[in-house]
C-alpha cells in the first residue's frame, strides 16, 4: 500500500490512472470462435467446451431434474439468505418502473411513451473459483420484473459437466428454465446468433473475463445489445476522523480479495486514520483464505491524504469509482456533491458487501471510469421505450406550418407534402 | 417497387432482410484519423477539415458574432416554426423525468436511486446537402432539460468555412456556445479525446455517415459512451381499406426522399390499396425536387399483401421498423400488439414527418432491427442513475445473515468480515 500526502491537483490524473487492458490481441481468436459457433451451432459450442472447460457434453441444456434437484444441495440457511436478498432486490427494482408518459403537446397532438420489456434477454454467469451466485439474482430478478418473455442463462460447466448447485437453485426459484452449460466467447456467440438448442436473444447481460467481454463487444456491433463494458472491480473509501479504522480496513480487504486487479483506494483528511487502517489491514489479512489475492491487490492500492473534504470530493468525481463508501460525519452533505460513482454506501454501518448481496441495489456497476457516463444496471436496461403519436386533423393543422417550414429549410419537399396533402380539403 | 402477395412465413426473414453495410474496411482509416487527432489535437482536426471539407480554418470555434448574427438570416416564419417545435419537444421530454426512487427494503436498510445529468455531452450534426437542423433540437433540447453542464456541438463547415445559419440559430437559442466547425471521424475523435479547443465529453450523440458511425463505435470501446448504432432510415406503413392511398403514398415518398438506402415498406391486407398507392406515388413523384433519390429508394421498396392483420402485426414485430404508421380502422388495438418499433404514428392524420420535426417525440430512433433491443432517444440517455444505501446498525443486523451466508457460498470471507466486524460489539 502506498501513501500519498497532499498530491498536487495536476498529478491526480496520473495518480488515479487505471491499468490499461489491451484486448486487441484477443480479438482475432474471439472472432474465430464466434464465426465457428455461427456456422456449426451446438457442435461448435460443445467443441469449445471440451477445449476450454475440459468436459465432453452430450446436451447443452440443463435438465429439469438438475434444476429441481439443486435445492437438496443448498442448506436451509442459504435458501433463507437467498430469499431475503431476492425480496430486497425485487422491492427496490420494482419501484424503478415508472408510469407511461403522456402529453398533449399541442391541441390535437397527443404523444406518449410506453415501456415495453425486451423480449429475449441472455444472462451470462461466469464459472471459476468463486461462483457468482449473487449475480444470478442481480440479473434474473429485474429481468423477471420487467416481464422479459424469454430469459436465457449460460454458465460454464465444471470438469464433471456440472453447474454449481446454488446457481441452479436460484435459476429454479426465478423460473429460468432456458439454462445452458456454456461459457466464454462461445456462450456469448451462441446467445447472439442462436444455435439448435440455445435461443438467440436481443440483449446480453453479465460479467466475465476478457474473452467474454471482447465477445460481447464484437457481437454488439451488429447483432445484439449489451449491458455495459465491464472491467476489474473498484472501491474508494472516503473517510474522516469519525470513521472506524477496523471497518475501513475490512471494506478495503473485501474489495482486495476479488483478485489482483481489484482497485482499492482510501481518500481521507485524517492522517492518523491511514496509520490505523494499515495496522488493521495487516491484522485482519492474516486470517483470510484469499490472503494471497488480497495482498496482490493491496500492493497497487493507494492511501491518499488530502487537506480537506472539498478536495476529496473533487478527486472522487474525477476518478468516478464503481463503489464509494462515505464514512464521514457529514456523509449526507458529501453524497449530494458526488456526481460520478456507481453505487454509494453511507455511514459506518453500510459496508460495500451489503450492496453486493442483499441491500436491494444492483451490484452490476460501471467500472473503469464509466461512471462518468453510465449508471449501474437498473430496470431501464431490461425495457425499451416506444413513442406513439396520434394527431387529429385539427392537431395536424395546428403544427402544419412548423412542419412545412422546417421541412423546407431541410429541403425535404415530400416531408412537407405528407402534411399538406392531408389538409388540402380540410375543413377545420 | 415490388409487390409480394401472401409470402409464406418461412420466407419473411429473407424478404425483410436489410442490406448489410460492412464497415470493417473503413476501420483502419478511421483509426488512423482518431490516432492523429489524439496526438496533434486542433492541428490534426484542421488538417482533416482541409482534406475532407476543402476549407482552411484558422479557428475551430464558432465565434459569438457568428452565433449572434445567425438570427438575421432566418426568416420570421422559420423562427416561429422552430419555437413551436422546441416547445413541443420540451413538453414531451420534460415529462420523461421521474422522481428519485426510494425504498426501505428491510427495516434500517434505506436504498435510493438518484438521477444525475451526464456532465459533458457532445452533439454531432452532419453537414451535407440537406442540413439536419431539426436534429439540433432533438439532441439539444433534452440535453438542456437534463441539466448537462457542458454541451459541445460539432458540425462540418462548408467550403467557405461557414455553418448553416439555421443550425447556428438553433444552437444560439438553446444557449449552446461550445460550437465547433468539425465534421467526420475527426470531430468524433476530438470530442472523445479533447483537443486544445474542443472539450472532451462523456457521451457522444448524433447521426452521421459511415465514417462518423465507425468512429463512434471505436471510441465507445474504451473512451466515451455513445447514443446508439445508426443506420439508414426506415418506414413501414401498415394500412387497411380505411387508409387514403394518396396519404400513404405521400408518407412512403417522404421516407424515400432521404436517399437511395432508405427502407420503405407497405404492409396491407387490401389488394386495391396497393394499386392505388402505386398510382399515387407515380403521380406525386413527378414534382419532387429529390425525385431521383426517391426513385432509387423506391426501387428497393416492398409492397406486401397479407391475408389478415394478425399476420401484419407478426411481420412488423419481426422486422422492427424505425418508424411505423398504422393507418387502419382499429389502430389503437393494433398499436397494443406492436412490440418492436422505434416510433409509431396512428391514424390517417399522423404523417411520419410530424414526428420528424414538431409533434414533440424524438426523431433519433433505432434502425436496422435495433428496435428489438433499443427504444428511441429519450431523457434516460442524458442522465445516469446512481444508487445509494444507508444502513443503520439495526438494519445491518437484519440483513447480516443474508450477506454472510451468501458471501460464504461465494467463498469471499472478507465480504462477510466487513459485516461481522461491525456487529461484534453490537447491542441491538
Amino acid at each position: 500500500m502506498k501513501t500519498y500526502t497532499n498530491p498536487a491537483e495536476d498529478t491526480w490524473n496520473d495518480l488515479l490512472k487505471r491499468p490499461l487492458y489491451d484486448v486487441s490481441e484477443l480479438e482475432q481468436s474471439v472472432k474465430a470462435i464466434i464465426e465457428k459457433v455461427k456456422q456449426n451451432g451446438d457442435r461448435a459450442v460443445k467443441e469449445f467446451t471440451y477445449r476450454f472447460d475440459k468436459v465432453e457434453l452430450e446436451t447443452l441444456r440443463v435438465s429439469p431434474e438438475e434444476l429441481n434437484d439443486a435445492k437438496f444441495q443448498v442448506s436451509r440457511q442459504l435458501q433463507n439468505a437467498i430469499e431475503e436478498a431476492r425480496m430486497n432486490i425485487e422491492t427496490f427494482h420494482a419501484r424503478q418502473l415508472h408510469a407511461d408518459v403522456y402529453a398533449e403537446t399541442t391541441p390535437g397532438v397527443r404523444c406518449w411513451q410506453k415501456t415495453i420489456p425486451i423480449d429475449s434477454v441472455g444472462l451470462y454467469i461466469p464459472g471459476g473459483s468463486a461462483p457468482l451466485l449473487s449475480t444470478v439474482l442481480m440479473l434474473g430478478v429485474p429481468a423477471r420484473i420487467a416481464g422479459c418473455k424469454n430469459i436465457v442463462l449460460c454458465s460454464p460447466p465444471d470438469r464433471s459437466g456440472q453447474i454449481n448447485p446454488v446457481i441452479l437453485y436460484i435459476a429454479e426459484i426465478l423460473g429460468i428454465t432456458n439454462f445452458f452449460k456454456a461459457g466464454g466467447a462461445q456462450a456469448i456467440a451462441a446467445m447472439a446468433h442462436g444455435t439448435e438448442s440455445i435461443p438467440r436473444v436481443n440483449k446480453i447481460f453479465g460479467p466475465g473475463n476478457q474473452y467474454v467481454t471482447t465477445a460481447k463487444q464484437i457481437v454488439s456491433r451488429d447483432r445484439v445489445a449489451i449491458d455495459m463494458p465491464a472491467g476489474p472491480s473498484e472501491l474508494v473509501v472516503m473517510a474522516d476522523e469519525s470513521a472506524d479504522a477496523s471497518y475501513v480496513a475490512s471494506d478495503l480487504l473485501s474489495q482486495a480479495e476479488h483478485g489482483p486487479d481489484s482497485q482499492v483506494l482510501l481518500v481521507t483528511d485524517d492522517e492518523k486514520l491511514i496509520k490505523d487502517v494499515v495496522a488493521s489491514i495487516n491484522d485482519q489479512l492474516s486470517n483470510l483464505p484469499r490472503k494471497k489475492l488480497a495482498e496482490q491487490a493491496l500492493r497497487n492500492s493507494k492511501l491518499i491524504l488530502l487537506k480537506n473534504k472539498q478536495l476529496m470530493v473533487r478527486m472522487i468525481n474525477l476518478y468516478a469509482p464503481e463503489h464509494l463508501i462515505i464514512a464521514c460525519n457529514d456523509y449526507m452533505e458529501l453524497a449530494e456533491q458526488i456526481k460520478n460513482a456507481g453505487s454509494i454506501f453511507l455511514g459506518n454501518y453500510t459496508p460495500e458487501s451489503a450492496g453486493d448481496y442483499a441491500s436491494g441495489t444492483n451490484h452490476t456497476l460501471p467500472t473503469n471510469g464509466w461512471a462518468h457516463a453510465y449508471g449501474g444496471l437498473n430496470m431501464d436496461a431490461f425495457v425499451k421505450k416506444i413513442t406513439f403519436q396520434e394527431i387529429t386533423k385539427y392537431g395536424l393543422f395546428n403544427i402544419s406550418s412548423a412542419v412545412t417550414e422546417m421541412a423546407a429549410a431541410e429541403e425535404l419537399q415530400a416531408h412537407s407534402n405528407a402534411v399538406s396533402i392531408r389538409l388540402k380539403n380540410a375543413e377545420i
